[in-house]
């Protein structure tokens, strides 16, 4: 096997991306996080398992960006600006040096795009798929943070960039759209492999959103959180909801499919005035949809053009 | 198969244990830590997968505690009081909900004792081995975290309760020891499945140690941790390193076995003058052993009571 020991792989591969202070070189227990006055820090954990939550052939590259980028989006949505994450790799043995090179480098990348760096981890050996645990810790100005619990009814519902993308690309991957074009296929997968967390337009968010989350695990189940937290039922309109030509090559007009697929790591939120909202999207440079209202009710409701309720027998990803 | 739902699972036996504020019952995408005036953050990360750092067959509580205790003990070796923890957990088909329970139970009992609770994480499935990853996060007062680099020439090495019996302990799990009474094989078998985090003692050792960090690896192979980035070497006198009786009835005077087997979570420390350091244990309630001296040299060496030096083959466990 062509594998670096355990420590010489933390000291060429990992070790140049502790860039702060505080994670001493990654050559201590523990990491130091400095309050910044006047801020809350904010910790998120995500974990990604290899044939779960990406495929064994997916590139280092990918993977690793993927998994950095899942856990900034959580940060994102409540409004948080990245400072640092640990890294926690299980690695089977058939992992080798290139692979760890090419996914070394995909976490630089990312580190540079969004302002953040390696604080510390654990590397360990694993009998089963490559399994890794980030967690990332960000700052929110004081009282910022923007939770689930907070949609009042009269609210709007809006959602970043469009929805879907990212499990229509699984689906490409796995077999779906042989018909369509390379550059379409290309676009859905690279949605389903490289998502792009909204920190900008999570930051315009602050003091704006009433409540927010990132899509993970599909539009209407993880709406229905908001809705349980939040002691409001949410108003979905099917139409509404931003699908790329791409998708609707693959899917045509399957509202339901986008809306359950997951792992788009967009963020959905409810606010008003719609004016602010529009001015907020311009300065993030990000798309934003209205695509429904809060109501009294409870639960989430997709309805379509002619406000029937359209049946969803499956609102998101479960694990089990 | 006899499974909670994924957010069953959160709601019945996770949201319970989430016992601050800022972990919003565990219904959000992240936690929030309110900074504690005076008081830098201290976050460390680490990983047990089963047939790697647990047997299978070991009890749900003392793997739930031993993944939680870990994490303890390098804050505890950084003089940090634990506040808050995030749990990853990669839960193969064959775990069931007696499991999940007995588990969660583990978790609230060292809560209880360490007083910190659950902030957040994520349950996803694993087609491999349970796998878990807990960050834990915990104050120390501006400046005083208590690193590995800061060990001076003339220092005294010194280390917490006895080396050895985790590593002993497993063994005995492996088949080694069946001629011993089951008090012994009990005793070596508890300390492999329930390290101690020695969260008062490190507290103490703040201001006082030079240098410091948790047993883990292997004593040896530790201890040229602080070596290393201290710029220094380190002399142990092997009749000085503790060990139980009952490790002594496994290994007898094998001093290189006990000082490389790994596991043990004691913190190993450099400080002067010696008296502080009786009284700081006495104080702690914890045995601590004076073991050796840093010099001026590099690297660890292993000193017999003729002062000759003790060949160490593998210092210490690696994954790789």
């Amino acid at each position: 096997m062509s594998r670096l020991s355990e420590f010489a792989l933390i000291a060429e591969l990992f070790a140049p991306l502790a860039k702060s202070q505080g994670a001493f070189g990654l050559t201590d227990d523990a990491a130091l996080f400095s309050p910044r006055p006047g801020h809350d820090l904010i910790v998120t954990a995500d974990a990604l398992v290899e044939g779960v939550h990406f495929r064994k052939d997916d590139p280092p590259q990918t993977i690793a960006r993927k998994a950095l980028r899942v856990n900034l989006s959580d940060l994102a949505a409540k409004g948080a600006e990245p400072t640092g994450y640990l890294l926690v790799l299980s690695l089977p043995a058939h992992i080798e040096n290139d692979w760890l090179r090419d996914f070394a480098h995909g976490l630089e990348l990312d580190q540079k795009t969004y302002g953040c760096s390696l604080m510390g981890g654990d590397t360990t050996s694993t009998p089963g798929p490559l399994t890794l645990a980030i967690t990332a810790l960000g700052y929110v100005p004081d009282g910022k943070m923007i939770l689930r619990a907070g949609a009042k009814p009269g609210d709007s519902v809006y959602v970043s960039g469009t929805i879907g993308d990212a499990g229509a690309g699984l689906a490409v991957l796995e077999g779906e759209g042989a018909h369509l074009s390379e550059a379409v296929r290309e676009h859905l997968i690279q949605r389903y492999r490289l998502p792009t967390p909204r920190l900008i337009l999570g930051k315009q968010l602050r003091g704006a959103a009433s409540a927010a989350l990132d899509v993970s695990d599909g539009l209407i189940g993880d709406l229905a959180h908001i809705a349980e937290v939040s002691h409001v039922g949410i108003e979905i309109e099917a139409d509404h909801i931003p699908r790329s030509a791409a998708l609707r090559a693959l899917w045509g007009e399957d509202a339901v499919r986008a809306a359950t697929a997951g792992d788009d790591y967009e963020i959905a939120f409810t606010a008003r005035p719609e004016e602010q909202i529009d001015k907020i999207a311009a300065r993030a440079g990000v798309s934003v949809s209205r695509i429904g209202r809060v109501t009294k009710g409870t639960g989430v409701v997709l309805l379509d053009a002619a406000r029937r309720e359209i049946a969803v027998p499956r609102p998101g990803f479960t694990h089990f």
